[in-house]
């Protein structure tokens, strides 16, 4: 599969290019015009990876999204292969199967140009924004909560023929350039010296502490050997409130690129570390409403949880195809399969929690930072709402097995939230 | 890959037709005899799956092994894909170089005809058979200690690049009926009344009480969903002792078809459940001397695992090559990472004392039993010992959190030695 993209045909799109190179595709004209010559093109990429354009027309918008040969963030000195357009475009597919309605629709994809066509989302903005200046999303729990659930539980042996299943395992497992980002980045970077890192001023006493916490770093590494080799369900693999756009009653997941098979509490506890960094953040971005848009974060934590665990029950009862507890072995012997289905929870919930104390340290002290923590101009007060972060995502790493459930943890960042570190 | 073996020229070899389809390949004559016509050809397939030719010429001998388009045990109505000699190629190139001298040398192998000549072991027999008739095998547990060790270490991302050992993985995740069978004839089967099942008359009451420990089945199915959605290392698959052949001295790992990535612990836990199980059935088998080779074969159970731990510990210290627990983590910060490898290998033998309950269940309750027990002719003295071992087993797969180190696991074996069930 990796031989297919692998053409010399490949050219970065620019703003005057695209309607060219792109008018005569009428699966792209038809959504956006058939005169190219009457196209508007912006660039706004702002991620770390992509050119990403919005293209407008008489007839409509588009988004046309296409990676580039190199980590866009860093440079060319960072090459990174344009074959995971190709893993982006099974994702989207696959996703959109999987929790329908929850995922830009695609128009048009070429593998050779590594290009995706999709859905304009308007007037959508991305989540994290939001959460930066105070907006509440109706529906956000239980849309994030039903996703998250629906995609681990239709994508793994629970639900899956293992025949489709495996034969999936191996497409996915061609990426291999994405995944060893992720695999340095976030497991591993942050808990030495590496030459990307960076943190906030102040925090170094913190960050030796960390790094001198050998139990820490094993069960890091523990967490990172179940990441990358563990195949239990195909993954978003970068759920964090970026990949997420939002009106004020609507939301959708983007930006799959990340997509692996893993284990199925991956996305959930990505996702809640990056609710808990909004939540941390809170101080420096709010004033008169602090207390209460912190609780509603909280809550959407709490509920997104909830979600998760309804929704995955009822998927439990209503559509266990696979091979995986088998109703010969519980129903059909008269007996119930609720302990099996708590059993798998509690699993999916240690692995979470363990997770997201992992993104939450990352998010600080490795080389992707994000903009909960980094739009905070005044270094003293952003290291120490950081401190805060780190000290409860250690925790969360240490205590992942015996956390009750999202509840307590949310009660223990809202212990956090009152203790000065620095 | 598969393709590559869906070809039309495939013919199953006769003793007949052996010598002339063979005789003008090289690298097959050079090790018989350039005159086929002095070649002998006897078929000794006692296996389930394949066609085992010993073929013997002027200048030696070799062995022939061909599969079968169908499980030879059950004939042509369970169709089985020829490619697994494909994946029987690759996962014996690859233990060679992981554990050198522990497999045969292969000399041709033929992809379309699903063919491998290999060495002839010779005075070696198959260990099941040494096993039933109370001969030992000096230096056994240091064979298979290191043997799992070696494999399981140098094919997991401890040692290998991620890059390779993903590729693999795709590789091996075209292995997809071969895989199927363990999961259903081992994890799935023996807990209802699947159509293929059989068991010792007597054991109907011990049945149904394994069928109705609800907990027994959860457990059984999360290590199910372990062994079909991990990719911790390059597995053999079926590493029982009728895929070792020994002289008294000497022994070697045969038949790795069953091969698939899984956890660290699953061969190393299969291994000691047939050891187990030739444990239990010594009453049937042997008299003046049975305390002594019982003894003698929880020795080895022992000695197997304390040579798996140092080889392992050895490797660790030496050949940590991988992305997991990088020196820069540990050793890089004058951290002992002691502590990771014993955390590492609990976890490996938690698995494996759950794997070989498991195996120990499925060999008395499924369709494929071993002949430790199936050559036991009294019915009510093979019930009475496979009793022992369908209650140890059930211990096995209920407490293999808490289980010390093998030395408690042979205790565990010797109360349920002296139990009577039935």
């Amino acid at each position: 599969m990796r031989l297919m993209v692998k053409n010399t045909g490949y050219q970065a799109l620019t703003v005057d290019s695209l309607p060219t190179r792109l008018g005569g595709i009428s699966d792209i004209a038809v959504h956006i015009g058939a005169d190219p010559s009457h196209w508007t093109v912006k660039e706004v990429g702002d991620g770390n990876l992509n050119l990403v354009f919005i293209v407008s027309g008489d007839v409509g918008t588009l988004i046309v999204k296409q990676a580039l040969p190199y980590v866009r963030l860093v440079g060319e000195s960072w090459p990174l292969p344009l074959y995971r357009a190709y893993y982006e475009y099974h994702a989207l597919t696959r996703q959109a199967a999987r929790a329908p309605g929850s995922v830009p629709a695609i128009r048009y994809f070429d593998a050779a140009q590594a290009l995706i066509a999709m859905e304009f989302l308007e007037p959508h903005i991305i989540l994290r924004r939001k959460l930066i200046v105070g907006e509440r999303v109706e529906g956000l729990a239980k849309f994030l909560g039903q996703f998250c659930a629906q995609t681990a539980f239709r994508g793994s042996e629970l639900s899956l023929a293992s025949a489709t299943k495996k034969a999936d395992v191996a497409l996915f497992a061609g990426n291999v350039e994405i995944p060893a980002i992720t695999e340095a980045l976030v497991f591993t970077d942050p808990y030495y010296d590496a030459e990307m890192n960076n943190h906030t001023d102040g925090l170094s006493g913190l960050v030796a502490q960390l790094r001198s916490d050998v139990e820490l770093k094993v069960k890091v590494q523990q967490m990172l050997q179940r990441f990358a080799s563990n195949t239990e369900t195909l993954l978003h693999g970068d759920l964090h409130s970026g990949s997420i756009m939002s009106t004020a009653t609507e939301s959708r997941v983007i930006d799959p690129e990340f997509v692996q098979y893993g284990p199925m509490g991956f996305d959930i506890g990505m996702l809640c570390a990056n609710f808990f960094m909004a939540y941390f953040s809170q101080p420096a971005h709010r004033a008169d409403d602090l207390a209460d848009y912190q609780s509603w974060i909280l809550t959407v934590v709490e509920e997104t949880c909830e979600h998760f665990d309804t929704e995955f029950k009822r998927l439990w009862n209503t559509e266990r195809t696979g091979m995986l507890y088998p109703a010969a072995l519980f129903e059909d012997q008269s007996h119930d399969s609720a302990l099996a289905c708590e059993v798998v929870l509690r699993n999916i919930w240690k692995d979470a929690w363990a997770f997201c104390g992992i993104e939450m340290h990352r998010r600080c002290l490795s080389l992707a930072h994000n903009a909960d923590f980094e739009d905070i101009d005044d270094v003293a007060t952003r290291a120490s709402l950081e401190a805060r972060n780190l000290m409860m995502a250690a925790e969360l790493i240490h205590h992942a097995d015996e956390l009750k459930n999202a509840n307590s943890v949310c009660d223990l960042a809202r212990v956090h939230n009152s203790k000065d570190y620095l």
